[in-house]
C-alpha cells in the first residue's frame, strides 16, 4: 500500500487557464479502463520537455523530441497505457505517427502539433487502431477541470493517482499551477521522469521554461528510485499557457525565482508520490549524503544505498540491520574514500562514527526508528561541503508479486 | 531451494596431502552449529588471496592482506562464521589480531603465519572470547578428510555446502585439486568472492600461483551477482602445499595452463554453486554478451541484465516479458549504442533483431524456455568482438523472506 499518500479530490486539482483534459476507456490491454488521455492547449502556450536518457527510448519518446524542435506551436498531448510502444524499431514509429496523425485531423491542427506518449509492456507493438479509436469520446469530454480523471487515465501499476496544485502571485497577477504523474515501477529516472505533466497559466518566455525544467527535474524526478531500472518511456512536460496576465517571465525577472521554486516544488511533490506509491512499498526512505568532494560522489552513495536489496528489505522487516548500509557506502565507488572519517545516523540517532559502531548506540533506538513510515538515512562524509537527497521505498514480498504478476 | 545442486558428498572432496582441516560449534551466534574452521598448512607452502574492494573491508580482511605481505610462511587459516568483524574500527581490528594470537600460541607459530575470515553480521563486535574457546576442539579434530565439515562450518545463509575436487597429471605426478566456497547474499564479488579456499599440492611457484589466481578470479568468483551488493568480506585464498611431487611449475612452464585452468575450472564451479544457492533462487541464468567494442561494456550490458529486478522477478515468474530486457540493455551506460543493430536471444531462441520484436519470434516459444530452471539470455551487439559470460539467479519471495529475517 502507498506510503502516506491518498489521491488528490477532484476539487483540489485547480484549473490551469486554457489547459483542457479528456479521457476515454479504449481497451488497449485492459476492458474497463481510462487509458487514453488527450490535453490541448491554447495558441501561444509554451512548452518545454525531459525525456529518458535509455538508448531504447520508445518510439514516441523519438517524436516528442523532433516535434519539440520542428514547432514552437504544440497544441495537444495524447497519452496511452498498456503499451509502451518501446523496443519495437520502425513499424513503432510508424505507429505513433499514425496516431499523431488522426488527433491532428480532428482537432484540425498539424501532427507535429502533437506530442505523444505511451507507457506499459514494452517489445510488443502498439495496438493504434484502438488508440485511434478511442479519440472521439476524448475529445467530447475536453474540459478544464478533468485533471483528476486525466491522472487517472495515465495510471499503469500505480494504486494511487498523484496530482497537486499551487497559486503564486507574479506582478500581482495570481497564477496556477497544476501537475500529475505516474510511475510506480521500472522508477530510476535519468534525467526525466516515468510521466509527468505540470501546466501553468503563466507568462513565461520559451528559454526561462527550459531553464525551470532543467532544474525543476535534477531537484524531483532526478532524485527518485524505486527498483534501478531506467525507463524506456520517462517523459516530464511543463506546459504555460501565457492566459495568467502577468507580465512574461524571463531569466532576468525579478520573479524567475519564484516561478522556478513553485514549479520544482509541484516537481518533487509529484516526484515524491511516485516513490510513496512504489510497487510494493511499506516505507518511504529519505537519504541524505552530506560533506562530499561533489554532488557525484553524494550521488553515487545515495543510490548505492538506495538500489541495495538487501536494505530495502531490512528495512521492509523493521530490521535495524544497518551494517549493510556501511557496505553499500564501501561499494559505492569512491575510490579514495576514509571510511574512518564517516558518520551515520538515522533519523537523528548517531549510529556509526568514525566508520564503526557509535559508543552511544544503542540497538532499541535503531529499532524504534525503524518501525516508522517515513524514515531518514543521513550519511556525513566529512570530506567536503556538498551534499544531495533522494528517495526511495523500501522492498516487500509485494514488490516480486507485482512484478512476476504484472503482464498477467 | 538451490537451482540444481546439492551437497557433495563427503569421499568425493579428495585430501590435499598436507592441508588439515578441524572445526568447532563454538556458538559465535547460534548454538549446535559448525561456526569456526582451523585449516593448517605445511611448511613451504605457497598461499596467495584476493579480497573484497569494498572500502568498509572488514577487519580480518585488513589483516590477512598484512600478513600475506610480511610472511611468505602462512601455516593457518581459522574463519568464524555468525559475526563478519566489518565496520568495527579499531576495536575490530583488536580483536582479529586476538584470534590470530590464540590460534598462533596454541599451534606454536607466529601470529602473522594465521590468515583470519569472518563471516555474519556487520556493524556488530566479535564474540572474540567464544572463537578463542572453539579452538582447542578445532585442533583436537584436524584431518585431511574433513573437507565437508569444513565447508559446512563456514555457511551462513547458504543452504547447501558447496565444494568440489579435481586429479591432473603435472610432469606425470598426480595432483590433487579440492576447493570449498560458501556464500548466498550479498553476492557481487568486486576483484574477490565471498570465501572460497582452493588447495592443491603441486609444487608452484609464489609468482605462477599469483597470477593463476588473478585469472581464474576474473574467470569466476568476479561473473556472478546475487543481488548486487558486493560485500564487506570477500576473501579468496589459493594454496599450494608442494607435497605431489611435480617439478615445481612456474609460468613459463609447458604445464602451466594445465595446472591454471584445472584451478580456474575449480573456481567457476564454487561461484556457479554460490549462484546455484542464491538466497531464494529458483533459476540460474548465464547472461551472455557478444560483439562488444571491449570487455567493459559487455559487463555493463550483462550486470546490467543481472542486477535489474524487473527481469529478476520475471524470471522467478516464468514470465517472458522480455521488453524488460532490452530496457536495462538501454540503461547499462554504453552512450553511443546503436540499438538498430542489437539482436536478443533467449536460449536458442532469436526474440529481437535491429532493436525491435523479431518476426519470427512467437510468444510461446519464450514461455517454453521460461518455464526452464537454466536459461540463457544472449545479447549481440553487433560493434566489436568481445564478449563476457556471467551467472545471475532470479528474485522470488523468499529472498526478501531471507533478507528481512536474517538477523532475527
Amino acid at each position: 500500500m502507498p506510503v502516506k499518500l491518498t489521491a488528490p479530490k477532484a476539487e483540489c486539482l485547480l484549473p490551469v487557464n486554457g489547459v483542457k483534459l479528456g479521457f476515454a476507456k479504449a481497451h488497449v490491454r485492459k476492458p474497463d479502463r481510462k487509458d487514453v488521455l488527450v490535453m490541448t492547449l491554447p495558441e501561444n502556450s509554451r512548452v518545454a520537455g525531459v525525456f529518458t536518457q535509455n538508448r531504447f527510448c520508445a518510439a514516441p519518446v523519438i517524436l516528442c523530441k523532433t516535434h519539440l524542435n520542428e514547432t514552437a506551436g504544440i497544441r495537444a498531448l495524447l497519452v496511452n497505457t498498456g503499451c509502451a510502444n518501446a523496443g519495437t524499431g520502425e513499424d513503432g514509429l510508424k505507429r505513433a505517427k499514425q496516431s499523431c496523425d488522426a488527433l491532428s485531423a480532428l482537432l484540425n491542427i498539424a501532427p507535429n502539433q502533437v506530442l505523444p506518449f505511451s507507457t506499459g509492456v514494452i517489445l510488443e507493438p502498439l495496438p493504434v487502431d484502438k488508440v485511434i479509436a478511442g479519440m472521439p469520446a476524448a475529445i467530447e469530454n475536453l474540459t478544464e477541470d478533468n485533471w483528476l480523471n486525466a491522472a487517472e487515465a495515465i495510471m499503469t501499476t500505480d494504486i494511487v493517482a498523484k496530482g497537486t496544485s499551487r497559486q503564486i502571485q507574479l506582478n500581482g497577477k495570481k497564477v496556477t499551477i497544476t501537475g500529475i504523474s505516474k510511475g510506480s515501477g521500472m522508477i530510476h529516472p535519468n534525467m526525466a521522469t516515468m510521466l509527468g505533466y505540470i501546466a501553468t497559466d503563466a507568462a513565461v518566455s520559451q528559454s526561462a521554461l527550459e531553464a525551470i525544467i532543467q532544474y525543476a527535474v535534477n531537484k524531483s524526478f532526478n532524485c527518485i528510485t524505486v527498483d534501478g531500472d531506467t525507463s524506456t518511456n520517462d517523459s516530464l512536460i511543463m506546459m504555460a499557457t501565457n492566459l495568467a496576465g502577468n507580465a512574461e517571465i524571463t531569466e532576468t525577472s525579478a520573479d524567475f525565482i519564484v516561478l522556478r521554486d513553485a514549479l520544482t516544488d509541484v516537481a518533487i511533490e509529484l516526484a515524491q508520490a511516485i516513490v510513496r506509491d512504489g510497487e510494493g512499498a511499506t516505507k518511504f526512505m529519505t537519504v541524505t549524503v552530506e560533506g562530499g568532494k561533489d554532488e557525484a560522489e553524494c550521488r553515487k552513495v545515495a543510490y548505492a544505498i538506495a538500489h541495495s536489496p538487501l536494505i530495502k528489505t531490512a528495512f521492509f522487516a523493521s530490521d535495524p540491520n544497518l551494517g549493510r548500509i556501511l557496505a553499500a557506502i564501501g561499494y559505492a565507488g569512491i575510490d579514495d574514500l576514509d571510511v574512518d572519517k564517516l558518520d551515520l545516523y538515522l533519523g537523528d540517532v548517531l549510529v556509526a562514527e568514525k566508520g564503526g559502531r557509535a559508543v552511544s548506540y544503542k540497538e532499541e533506538q535503531g529499532a524504534a526508528i525503524m518501525k516508522e513510515s517515513d524514515i531518514l538515512v543521513r550519511v556525513v562524509l566529512n570530506r567536503g561541503s556538498e551534499n544531495i537527497t533522494i528517495w526511495t521505498c523500501d522492498f516487500s514480498y509485494d514488490y516480486v508479486k507485482i512484478n512476476a504478476d504484472y503482464r498477467s
